[in-house]
């Protein structure tokens, strides 16, 4: 990336897995960077790096309060919305929390970018919005899809927010629909969940699912490059830009757990807790078409296996990261619902 | 429509252009009816036939207000959510408007029903989600749109979260896509906007666009006949049902102007704005695909040449419905933003 189209960027969900990530490395490559988090999933130690240098500076505050983004976007040229409630397998649970902190969250992003003058965002959208999809591998122009979760919906409303305003404003807008990331920093999700059960407990592993869902997974190292890929290419470009994130490869989730089984060196009992979905809005087959990407020039460098590889090696080096924390498995099984 | 799949409906913004339709249909064919409105833009005029009548009843509030939904859903077996704000033009003047009025009441309304068990839905979407597709006609299926109106992209969210409801919680989701709707008590959009200014004043008339911007519109008694159709086929099966309503035709917004100046005796002098889009978010062209509503045994009765007729000797007898307000034309004339 020279020479950088990022001069100050602000980073919502900064403190987060992915965001910083991104803030480390446009620290790197010369820009300020705002980091914007509440710290309700994000950590401080994510930013032990940045805290000190002179291009970094830290908003600690709700995204949902304007005065916070508004603090936080002046003087920026690029907004990276990060920060959303990730997790896709409570929705059910809470069908109003998606839409608070996804869809709520992102319509005050943009009045505030309205407000301030930043005319560019980049938004972390998600393959779920393409609900069960019927193309495979699927590219960004499938046919029409129907939502199967709360959150792909939350996302997809963000999604058309976002179009909305690039085409009422002319502003910027870069949609990047990821997979699962994986890598330094990862807290939540099947590796992470496999991880921490089979650390309290070596002898058994229960699965959500029949193992035979296919996933796609993509290193946080890649997606940071492919995301400023994005921003080079579509800088000062009027409308709005959706781009896939992942590979071309796909893992059965019972091929990742025999990668981590084999890296901790046990041989648990496996128990799977059957139906080709591990939850509601589970997708049984996660594979997206990354040609568009690809045409920008970039490609990941790393496989499935080496991320899962990656993320293994970090996990074992900040036990803080994981070891607080209940598995979801144990959740789902110890919930009366 | 026999038996009839409805026994008792709730419809919000029944007493609004396409709500009261269909409120007299329902309670023609047997059903028990209750209305929700707050009458900011429904009539209290187009309730006068049923208001005494023992199956009807009005709940006057607002639709953001959980305990008005409450009321009105309690023992009813479908909600039909048609409640909106339908006005795709001013999007980008409150681009929160479409949010709240839209998204956020969609959301209220399927959280009471969970809360009163209401299990089936139908909702009046709309074709702008398709934005500026590329397939013609546009069928349900078409490729992944982008948004290009607060209007579409509320709806688009809309249709997002009755999905996830309908995969989360097993309820029956059905989701039409209106074309524009024409007929007795329509008071919103081109034919009453061009018949209002010529009433002003004969000798001119203003059009937003080139005029050759290529409509279609739908006879508002087929509408309802349409939505019952759907509701017959889907009442208690579990998921979510798209449909697009509208007709095989189409027509050139110059062409509708002919048939208005032609009914009124008038030969203004026409002045076009200019641009293949009367304003942003505007689509220059549509038309939808209605092979998957014609397939339950549907076909509209009426052209569209004979709908706007129809709405001409409506607008003729009800001077009340359009006299009061200002033209959007002159709006956007006497506006210095």
């Amino acid at each position: 990336m020279s020479p950088l189209a990022v001069a100050r960027a602000c980073i919502t969900g900064g403190a987060g897995f992915i965001g910083s990530n991104l803030a480390d490395r446009l620290i790197a490559a010369g820009a300020e960077v705002v980091v914007v988090d509440d710290f309700r999933t994000g950590r401080h130690e994510f930013l032990a790096s940045l805290r000190d240098h002179p291009r970094f500076s830290l908003v600690e505050g709700d995204v949902l309060d304007p005065g916070v983004l508004e603090q936080a976007f002046t003087g920026c040229d690029w907004v990276f919305h990060l920060q959303a409630n990730a997790d896709v397998r409570h929705g059910t649970e809470h069908p109003r929390l998606d839409l608070e902190q996804n869809t709520l969250s992102t319509s005050g992003v943009l009045e505030v970018m309205r407000a301030t003058g930043v005319r560019q965002i980049l938004f972390s959208s998600t393959g779920s919005v393409y609900g069960e999809p019927e193309v495979f591998p699927t590219p960004e122009d499938a046919p029409f899809p129907q939502q199967t979760s709360f959150y792909g919906a939350s996302k997809l409303a963000c999604e058309g927010l976002i179009e909305a305003y690039s085409t009422g404003f002319g502003m910027t807008g870069v949609v990047c629909r990821f997979v699962s990331i994986l890598g330094e920093r990862y807290t939540h999700g099947h590796v992470v969940d496999f991880y921490r059960q089979l650390k309290r407990d070596p002898t058994h592993l229960g699965i959500l699912g029949d193992g035979k869902q296919t996933k796609s997974y993509l290193y946080v190292v890649d997606c940071v490059d492919a995301m400023l890929a994005c921003v080079d290419r579509h800088a000062g470009e009027s409308g709005c830009f959706v781009y896939n994130l992942g590979t071309n490869e796909t893992i059965l989730v019972d091929e990742s757990v025999r990668i981590i089984t084999s890296h901790l060196g046990v041989a648990p009992e496996i128990e799977h807790s059957g139906g080709i979905r591990g939850w509601i809005g589970d997708s049984p087959l996660i594979h997206l078409d990354t040609s568009r990407i690809r045409s920008l020039g970039w490609s990941p460098r790393v496989t499935i296996a080496q991320a899962i590889g990656h993320t293994l090696d970090w996990l074992d080096d900040n036990e803080y990261a994981w070891r607080d924390q209940g598995t979801r498995y144990q959740e789902q099984r110890g919930s009366s619902r």
